[in-house]
């Protein structure tokens, strides 16, 4: 890799922004391009967005502006979680020839979810001699790739469970507000509905995990509850009165003859104890493996979007997962 | 993959049997030859070998008999350490369009330690349009792959230590008697230097993560030591006297601008405590994940060789590592 990859930037919201400072760092990529709907963002460097000096790149709001002439390799696309509008998006990029890395969750693995959508994407791609992944610490790493490549040194498996166990006390409020931290418990269960309190990902994940060892699960559930103080907890940022809610917990359970073969915990709460992301494989070896404290999900989602990016310029064209590419390392 | 792949197991020593054991049980695999040149082996089935019932397939010395009129997909080839011995059946083997999964600790990422032979076999294989990988617990997964696949959630790594502690207490005597265990320090320096006590992969596992970082080795250093008793110990096979070895104790250290940026610390003795399989990432996020107990060996390199199987079927062309293959799971 003598030249640089080219890169645009399209979604410029926290992520792209942090996608942006990394993006910004590496010795073999070079930003050639920055897309954004948001009319405040529209004529503004991008590097000065990402709290960086001026990269002499200027957002537009306009796909074939930043994409025409064939400057860019590889498009960083960080604008929505929703499959739906990320295929839109796609079907606008990849004619371009463009490979592409996104966050978007239910890209991540969504050819049980969303097949006709996943197919579409591939043709697309494979029209254009292009590559798609989407991938993110979680889902994409740490609840799905990684116990899957665990499983690559077992003879059977019988279960596979994963926890991710995080304690929100000094993360961002923003995400500490994600979680539902001082909601009643009615109301976290209101947004919950709205479907904007919710960890996007544990389906995908299980059937990333499902698709790699052969197994066709009868079904999958994903189960959300409230994590309830016990007492009055204060932070730095708020109080929370006992019986209100701290955080949540997220199940995710793939079912196969009616066993739960695959369990996936998702907890992040305001003073959660045991913080950590554990792999447990029930087969032959056993396998128990965990990093204690867990990984910081912000570093590591756009860090692994910006470690994507070599691999997926060279990938089979395609809509890839993590389960059907090369491996992703820092370089 | 509703056809079944056919495979050729070449080299019944240890290895090669419980292979054939892991082969016989998945469903999607047929064997349908069996390579050997020890005379006493030759006529045999290959599932008698292995402990198993009957298999039907007899074992030969003649590669060109197992392999001729395009019976196989893939031959895995247990047969050697050397790189060298490899090379040679490699290029006999290849032109039949056969991929194959290895064993061969040294084939494990040779670019560095032996490129020209790694070039050859990469056009043999590239010739006949097939891939060849070899991998196994170690190298190949613990020590190297899993590593460097870690570090694919870093914004920034500036060390990787990996530990592989085992407890040999309870292991075959054979592979007690591999490490040292019993022998004085004199015996144990003599097996060294004679070649014949060492782990064989370190150099290569150092390289493999170098390369997928981007890093530039100085250079690689292997150095044996002796692990010794410091009071008598008695095992069920053997009795140790103070002074004598335990095991030993292996360190691969990768130089990087003077500093030791690779550690890999291997020691495998009777009464080790602590038995894990630990990777420490210094970077940002830094990670500490660890496996208690460790992951038995002998069970996982088969089972890797195994899983590698379809993978591999399907890999670009070329001589593979784990560096540049699609994901190996438990199918």
């Amino acid at each position: 890799m003598t030249e640089k990859l080219r890169i645009v930037q399209m979604g410029l919201g926290p992520i792209g922004n942090k996608v942006t400072q990394y993006l910004a760092e590496r010795p073999n990529l070079e930003i050639v391009g920055a897309i954004d709907t948001d009319p405040a963002k529209v004529g503004q460097d991008v590097g000065v967005l990402a709290g960086l000096a001026p990269l002499g790149v200027i957002v537009t709001a306009d796909i074939d502006a930043a994409l025409g002439g064939g400057r860019a390799d590889v498009v960083v696309l960080t604008t929505a979680s929703s499959m739906a509008k990320v295929h839109d998006q796609l079907l606008r990029i990849l004619p371009y020839g463009v490979s592409v890395v996104s966050s978007c969750e239910e890209l991540s693995y969504p050819w049980q979810t969303q097949p006709e959508l996943a197919a579409s994407i591939d043709r697309a791609a494979k029209k254009s001699n292009a590559a798609v992944l989407a991938t993110g610490v979680n889902p994409g790493f740490l609840m799905d790739f990684l116990p899957a490549a665990m499983t690559g040194v077992c003879r059977k498996v019988r279960k596979v469970t994963v926890e991710r166990i995080q304690d929100a006390t000094f993360r961002r409020i923003p995400f500490q507000k994600k979680i539902g931290a001082g909601l009643t418990v009615e109301e976290f269960y209101k947004k919950v509905e709205e479907g904007v309190l919710r960890h996007v990902g544990l389906t995908e994940s299980m059937h990333l995990i499902a698709a790699r060892l052969g197994w066709q699960l009868d079904k999958t559930e994903d189960i959300i509850t409230p994590i309830i103080a016990e007492r009055r907890v204060t932070t730095d940022s708020m109080v929370i009165e006992a019986g209100n809610v701290l955080g949540v917990q997220q199940l995710g359970r793939g079912i196969m003859g009616g066993e739960e073969v695959i369990s996936l915990v998702f907890r992040a709460a305001i003073g959660e104890p045991g913080a950590r992301d554990r792999i447990v494989i029930d087969g032959e070896p056993a396998i128990d493996s965990c990093i204690n404290g867990g990984v910081n999900g912000d570093v590591a989602t756009c860090a692994i979007l910006v470690n994507a990016i070599p691999v997926v310029a060279k990938a089979r064209p395609g809509l890839r997962t993590m389960a059907d590419i090369e491996p992703i390392t820092c370089w």
